[in-house]
């Protein structure tokens, strides 16, 4: 059988399962694409760490990466190596020597993403990053295929694994956020430095890409506004427990005539709202659309298994390309002008959160500021804290992102008041 | 821009449907496939009731499908009357004359889909079937492309929309079994003879098909075990909320070592496990794999546009293999020897209730049983029940499915014992 030569830059976790994932499932990778898929060479740094694995699947190690663009058998690199440089160079690098790309850098693929794909459109050849949002998930095929007769006008999404797991532990075992983020750390769900994760810059890599499948617009990441959830109060969580949610960072895009609006943050989810069952360090993608109307994709959105089995599903594509002699179009070929929504057009229900000085007429002085915007509220409860200190918590009727605003400079403006968390509530 | 003529035989709530999404979506859709797809005619039984319809869309009606077959300029030929004859034949017919093939019939595929496939690879024409099982979840597709480097040991579905809206409403609102039906046959979503969806025939068409696509292997409908909801009682339905469970109808396969079981049947799934989640008329299909280890699909499994949305998705692919030249490549081009798995291979849990004459040793009686066949047992309750009656539930540890059958038997040979229920229990 006809072999079909891929080269693998990085052999961290995830590369090493690429050629382990390949060699488990080659008889049945051989039946759908008529070629063996196999890795011949990698890219690492360090060569005597990496000799038994290299000796297991045969692959010649290099640390120089003109080893592989210079070999002409090779028809693919898999990028592994993650952040911008030198995986950018090397990408682009292999792109205009002809050879198809397989990657998993999410953040190339939002930053970077339209000079990469007009590379690959120019060299006509094959450039698919499936891993690159929720591991494990085959969404972006999902909204390329299968909702291309669809018109998508939402995708909110669980997009990072180990700031859900947090947020699990904060609510079923009544963690702190430290404490749960020293969980999530000890287990490796966590880096050492987890500003990426916890500031939602991870998420809104990945509602970039997003919103390229589902609406054909490119968003830049200064688009799309960030909350993370560092330092999120315990006392939040119970109340939304309380009050029949889960808090989940998410991250969102929606449609709005024409207009697109993104943004990453905690959000109230109703307990009956399917999102609202992605537990631990799961992943979901929750679509609305015009034609199937809602449909979610669950799974784990990391981990070297998972992200290696998109890799390969990726692999296959590009063999399967090559064999009927297609390559070079698109992943996603659907593109639209992008447009944001403005602030006075993105309406949504709110959760304020307000610690108090505890004396008579707080209540009153918030409700004020809240419906002199014109805003209703839906729900309002005092909850009394340690010394002379009060919690306001109140859920607002649908508003627009600007009376939010508002709402909460006037709450700022109020020295007896401050603002805990200002989230938005998503009901089913 | 070159228009793909498209006939449609049925235009019901579906049939009507394609069109419509056809035209919504026409500036996508071309921008995806480089070709304006269109239905130029339809078959129908009644043409004046059909006459506003086809002139809204330009659609020329005939109730002779040999208008249809012999029209050369349409290449596409779009099933969607549903159950067997005429629909078979007009496949067939259709396939010979070079013709491209969707359909949404599930009945169809399950009961002759290889004589189907065949017809189709012999006349190198596409055969896609994608809304036939789940509506609008584009599963089929999902498994064929993306899980195609992963090895599938479990499928497991909420695959019919009329039985989880009737336990949905056993089970939040306490209504009984008649009035459940009574409520989806009045909202349309059952027929007013339910059988094939009270007794899980449906559910097990789709098994057979989604079996087809996880394992390659094609089982007869006969082969797969089936149980239905008919007469399911409120008091099981309570039991199982009380003990964190949600009684689901649920067609599933699984793969043993090179074997395949599969069956349709109230299961009980613990609160904590996704499927638990999918509520109502919705659907959901739950995918264990060595690679991606869990994911779960979810969406509509009914209704004109959801499906008509998963016809049109079909469309798109045989417009874009059209142009590409790539047509008469099977949906699904992974076959494997098909074996069933032996009674004595299959495990799991199961919830037996049982109704009991009130008295003591009762309880000891049904330990004895379980216990003898070398079954343990998780939970034993009494509940005392209307005059003399009592009912006994046991949960019980793994078994296999020759240890129930026995453990059946002898529960049926105590002629003060009836047994009410026999589940599966599936925990996260």
């Amino acid at each position: 059988m006809e072999k079909l030569k891929v080269a693998v830059l990085g052999l961290g976790t995830v590369g090493a399962s690429v050629p382990l994932i390949l060699r488990e499932h080659q008889e049945k990778i051989s039946q759908v694409t008529g070629v063996e898929i196999l890795v011949s060479k990698a890219l690492v740094r360090n060569i005597p760490a990496k000799k038994a694995l290299a000796e297991e699947y045969d692959i010649e190690l290099t640390t120089n990466y003109e080893d592989i663009l210079n070999d002409s058998e090779i028809k693919i690199v898999v990028e592994l190596i993650g952040q911008i440089e030198p995986a950018k160079t090397y990408i682009l690098e292999a792109l205009a020597k002809g050879k198809h790309v397989v990657t998993a850098n999410k953040d190339l693929l939002a930053l970077h993403g339209k000079e990469l794909i007009s590379a690959a459109k120019k060299a006509k050849v094959d450039l698919y990053y499936e891993a690159s949002v929720a591991g494990g998930i085959p969404i972006l095929r999902t909204i390329a295929n299968s909702l291309a007769a669809d018109n998508i006008t939402s995708v909110k999404g669980i997009l990072n694994g180990t700031t859900n797991y947090m947020l699990s532990k904060m609510a079923t075992e009544g963690s702190t956020y430290e404490e749960a983020l020293a969980e999530a750390q000890s287990l490796g769900f966590a880096e050492s430095d987890p500003t990426n994760d916890v500031d939602g810059i991870d998420a809104a890599y990945k509602v970039a890409i997003l919103s390229q499948f589902a609406f054909g617009m490119s968003l830049e990441v200064g688009d799309i506004e960030q909350q993370g959830i560092r330092g999120i109060a315990q006392a939040d969580i119970q109340m939304a427990q309380q009050l029949g949610y889960e808090v989940k960072l998410i991250g969102s895009a929606e449609k709005n005539q024409g207009s697109v609006s993104a943004n990453v943050g905690p959000v109230l989810v109703a307990k009956s709202h399917p999102l609202a069952s992605v537990q631990n360090e799961m992943n979901g993608v929750y679509v609305k659309s015009s034609g199937v109307r809602e449909s979610m994709y669950y799974g784990p959105g990391a981990g070297a298994k998972p992200t290696a089995t998109s890799v390969v599903s990726d692999l296959i594509t590009v063999a399967k390309n090559s064999r009927l002699g297609i390559n070079g179009y698109l992943f996603n070929s659907y593109v639209s002008d992008t447009k944001l929504t403005s602030a006075t057009e993105i309406k949504g229900k709110f959760y304020l959160s307000i610690q108090v000085v505890d004396k008579v007429g707080q209540f009153l002085k918030l409700t004020e500021i809240i419906t002199g915007t014109g805003v209703s509220i839906d729900q309002l409860i005092q909850q009394k804290s340690a010394n002379d200190s009060a919690r306001i918590v109140a859920i607002t009727h649908e508003m627009t992102k600007a009376q939010l605003m508002t709402v909460i400079d006037q709450i700022n403006d109020v020295t007896e008041f401050k603002l805990i968390a200002a989230y938005e509530v998503l009901d089913k």
